[in-house]
């Protein structure tokens, strides 16, 4: 599935904060070039606050859904560059994870069923990115993403199996991620995200609220659930990628009731 | 000229207000890719402000132009999302175009003659994007930029014909843009876009205005008509889109004079 | 090496001013694969200060030596468009560039050793873009990003000849960069750069400096050069592209140190 000889058609994604004012991007994308000049290289973003490794987590798990068998998804948001924490790739159900293990790939790993919760490898398989013939020649001690992970990642865009990038991983760093908890029939939960539009998305899923009659969120009490951000002033609604979220009509609701990444967030049936 | 069978050389454009500090663009990319893997996908901007159809309209008609005739514009600002307004499809002089029936096309439509100005359509042809097998399996109600407009522009890149989409619509939503109007000689005109440069763009173009004696704008007479940007402090020219700009030497003429969308601009001959 | 008749896998980089809210940067694009379809079009970078020459100068030298042999690269930051200034294309050692002549290939071609310090040509070549059937039939007097440096590289990218587009130019136009001077041993530079990160990038090269004891920055005082980010509080190190670079643990040096561009640095050995 991840074999194609002359790297045609393989579909390279960053997440990184590197931001887009600097050249840091380009010279990743420069690099996975050379190796693997047919790449199709896609930016998921590189607006991540700087070395906010929860964020970048976040943002990979939104879109890997819905790439294409087969992508490459590199991911570098990586405050510890240069120090004992491992580079690694992972065979994930539907493609390659290339950074720092770190914890930026948990929601991927966790939803694909590939470790257990302490980052015990299960299926799949993953590799520390330690072989000298698949990095850089000159190795820099301040950007890896250019001297490991996107010589990583052409290398397997050009077919090169995982097992040759270096030896194997049996655990994976997990980010210690706020679960949904349940008491008396009431979910509690908290904002993992604001977006551009000033929605607050928590990490509460339609799975463990079958049922919403009231939604508590930093003293505002929202009845019911919407099935449109146009139905009312203020809504509770699944979003797109199935996570609760506050949404106010054609404005942002983090605005408008003050909420901030972290904030509590409860559901009552 | 729209079929390309294997998707070879597709261009497929977004114009969307989603940002770059989310995954929704990319969402949208790798659901094209699915579908379409030879899609060229090309941004216009992600960056119009949340929910401003108008401003959507424009960075599509200033782009539109310049791509190569087959390319699909898919353009996703869309404060309706959920509501009853239609998801659409246009044969365009230059390509096709898709996204919500919110006067998001205004301007391509009425300069490539498609429409009247009361929206009829009168060549190219449109239709409403309901056909289930061209959308995604999972519909969300709140991100049809990726369940509706994604796919929709990834089978018209496979080749899919249009018709099949959906059926035929005989009148597009157009925006009411504000015109210049002529009175005693002067022509009474209005900025509608502030570049990053602070260049002011008026709706006024040159065919409206063979002689340019004296502007004003904002209470500052500008005199006569100049070829560069170098050649006084404040210049009015024709910009490089046929519209009549207000701009500073090196500066912002924005920022100088005050300026913004909706001020009112007059041409005397 | 640049020749590529049909265009296949031909790689064109943009370094512009044009930000990513206009459409200017995707009119490029358009034009491009208008003429060049099979262009694989990379963003260097978009967000160069308007009319910074010098910060477009330095970014395309911090990519350039890490895209493929053959890469085209456009550079426009062009406050002095429509004014006596030539438009230029260069043959480099990695590849051409193409853009104003107005110094903003000063690190590039200085660098590769293509001219002397007054930018007398050495070697590779080059020639002024004037031979009218490779710019845009309509020309603006405010867009030649789009009228002739697009079509310029997109022609390079189909294989024509660097010689047919225009007459030879012998010298090329260069910024009067900062260089560091050595006076008792000190070495004394500037701060040229502020990343995302804060990070405040130095004009010091390994080179110059094979030994570092102290480094003094605006009244701060960094003892010796250290190997990573995480070393200690503030560090000094030499960055991925071989500058001395002052950088904060998990946070902006820039900002905790008070750092501008232009500021002034000692290395004592």
């Amino acid at each position: 599935m991840f074999r194609s000889p002359s790297g045609t058609g393989c579909i390279i994604t960053l997440t990184t904060d590197f931001g887009l004012d600097d050249a840091y991007a380009a010279v990743m994308k420069g690099v996975i070039l050379d190796t693997c000049p047919a790449a199709n290289i896609v930016d998921i973003s590189h607006s991540v606050q700087p070395q906010n490794i929860a964020e970048a987590a976040f943002l990979l798990r939104s879109a890997y859904p819905y790439f294409p068998v087969g992508t490459i998804h590199c991911a570098v948001v990586d405050p510890g560059v240069g120090t004992a924490r491992r580079p690694i790739a992972i065979r994930a159900n539907r493609g390659m994870l290339v950074g720092p293990d770190n914890g930026i790939f948990t929601h991927v790993v966790l939803e694909d069923g590939l470790v257990d919760r302490d980052g015990s490898l299960l299926s799949g398989g993953a590799v520390e990115l330690v072989a000298s013939e698949f990095r850089r020649a000159e190795m820099s001690q301040t950007f890896q993403g250019r001297d490991i992970f996107a010589p990583a990642a052409a290398h397997l865009g050009l077919g090169v199996p995982l097992r040759n990038l270096g030896p194997t991983v049996k655990e994976i760093h997990l980010l210690d991620l706020p679960v949904p908890r349940m008491t008396a029939g009431v979910v509690h939960g908290c904002i993992i995200h604001i977006d551009r539009f000033g929605n607050a998305i928590s990490n509460i899923t339609v799975e463990v609220t079958p049922r919403v009659a009231r939604v508590i969120v930093n003293g505002t009490e929202i009845e019911g659930l919407s099935r449109s951000y146009q139905e009312k002033d203020i809504v509770a609604i699944f979003g797109s990628i199935g996570f609760l979220e506050i949404a106010a009509r054609n404005g942002s609701a983090a605005h408008r009731l003050g909420l901030q990444v972290g904030d509590s967030i409860q559901v009552s049936p």
